[in-house]
């Protein structure tokens, strides 16, 4: 006899309400679910989590796909995997490399029922392509995808970067580089055209030749600023793409012996905990609250409910940090 | 008609063989594999992955445990979900704060058959207590364990600090800070021992009084050599729990006027890239081949078989990387 056969016999239930207790249904009597739990104990049964997903429909495993886990997507990883944890959930990174087949393994996994759901850090493929995958499960995105089928949880990074230029423009600061990650994101685009705007509305240059893109860490900081201390005229701000960028760029500057903040102010992006540690000005960017609207959202639609408090937290919103560097 | 049932029609081949190509079963003639894969997709056929998990009894996911995703397992958790991709793999992070119970479910979901394996990053139940769980398949750890049953990849970390001790001695810095981790880690333990042990051997002082616990991140650095700072006598190095730690000792030494390495030497742990491009003296750590070996054990134990060329994997070695802080 099975053990499942076994705790059927000594409870007195039938199949189905012992199938019921073992799947978590919330279709069950207190005293059904007590007594067939304690047997379940007492024989140190475990269900094969698989049959469980099986009959159940859910695998409460979510897939987070990126890139790579680099540390700007550490704190939106981790706020994800502990939230996720609080309400049940676990989950399961996909890194893609930036591959497009690897990338929509994730996406075929939705589709084969492997997870319920999934977010999307950062991703390849191409919105409509992936958007055909919204029918097998929901599917949220943190990367800003311009498709309403799958929604975004970003937040326009325009206005973050509006901000560090009014502080920049309001410290005298009016040549300024940009440095900028990927060049076909729509967080690229948005923060170029909103220091496009700004300088226009301002009548400043807006100084094209000063553009960098694909500058993530803090050796391509480095790099960077090497190239623009080789040319003629030196830009007498630099705004990061990120803060580790804007680490590369300090240190770089420290071994030129170019004075910070006065030869060159550098703005970082993010606020991480090593902007604070070395004095860069940033934008805080509350990227764990975002993580956390992104669970909520996956998690209405796997529930069919709203969260209680959850889905009420505060908005998100960009703030500058002062600190030395500007 | 089923999918399933249709594939067995059109194909002409027995359940059996229709069921092992679904399931990636290796007795299937190229022919029979070729023709059932057509008719698969032109069927467009996605078998469910629990359904398959539940008839060849692998799920082909590995838990990874960890008490947080921290900058410092970034780069081993980063190789670990790269290489078992490679090899059709996915892995499942298990961050657990810390707390027992939390930790537990992995090695419960270890038992009820959600993962293959596990590859434990940071635990804190007792390996006696876990050591049971081996039973339900392979566990590796990068933690020290100090446990037969469950083997780990971490190198042993007196090594490394010896060469760091060295290279203060061999520069005149007698007089030396250390600044470790968890204070009942294996890893804390082996830094003070060689350190102890060193300096006897050299009859230089122990400065147990210098002796700081729990330090982790650049936040910890500052407050470390504040407190440091305040005493009578200022120590002639300092060696840090890792980089991070690093990076706060020379940001704060810079605010007080501490002249690097005149006044104060720094080593730092882990040779990452921050360390870099910041000019601090570190020891190199190989964590990725650790997460490379972390997952050659666990696939050996469920493939039965070592793997090709994987198995013989350059031999892991600390290395002393001199830069400006020293």
């Amino acid at each position: 006899m099975s053990k499942f056969d076994e705790i059927i016999r000594l409870s007195g239930y039938s199949r189905a309400t012992v199938s019921r207790v073992i799947n978590h249904s919330r279709h069950v009597s207190p005293e059904a679910r007590e007594k067939i739990t304690d047997i379940m104990n007492q024989l140190n049964y475990v269900p094969n989590r698989n049959a469980v997903s099986l009959s159940t429909g859910q695998t409460h495993q979510i897939g987070i796909v990126m890139a790579s886990t680099s540390e700007i997507v550490l704190s939106f990883l981790n706020q994800f995997v502990d939230i996720a944890m609080d309400y049940g959930f676990q989950t399961i990174i996909y890194t893609t490399r930036g591959d497009k087949e690897n990338e929509l393994r994730a996406f075929e996994d939705l589709r084969s029922k492997r997870v319920d759901g999934l977010v999307i850090v950062t991703c390849v493929n191409e919105p409509r392509l992936l958007k055909a995958y919204c029918e097998y499960g929901p599917i949220v995105s943190w990367q800003r995808m311009g498709s309403d089928e799958i929604p975004s949880v970003a937040m326009d990074q325009a206005e973050g970067y509006r901000l560090a230029l009014e502080h920049l423009i309001s410290r005298g600061y009016t040549r300024i580089a940009n440095l900028f990650g990927r060049v076909e994101s729509l967080n690229t685009q948005s923060r170029r055209e909103a220091y496009e705007q700004f300088m226009q509305e301002h009548h400043l240059p807006v100084r094209t030749d000063w553009y960098r893109y694909s500058v993530f860490t803090p050796t391509d900081g480095e790099q960077a600023l090497r190239q623009l201390a080789a040319d003629a005229e030196l830009p007498q701000a630099v705004l990061c793409a990120n803060d580790y960028v804007a680490i590369g760029i300090q240190s770089e500057a420290n071994k030129q012996g170019i004075s910070i903040p006065d030869q060159l102010a550098i703005v970082g992006f993010d606020n991480t905990e090593l902007a604070d540690t070395l004095g860069i000005t940033t934008i805080h960017n509350p990227i764990a609250e975002q993580a956390t609207h992104a669970f909520c959202r996956l998690w209405a639609v796997l529930n069919k409910q709203q969260m209680e408090s959850l889905l009420q937290p505060e908005p998100l919103k960009y703030k500058l940090i002062a600190r030395q560097t500007t």
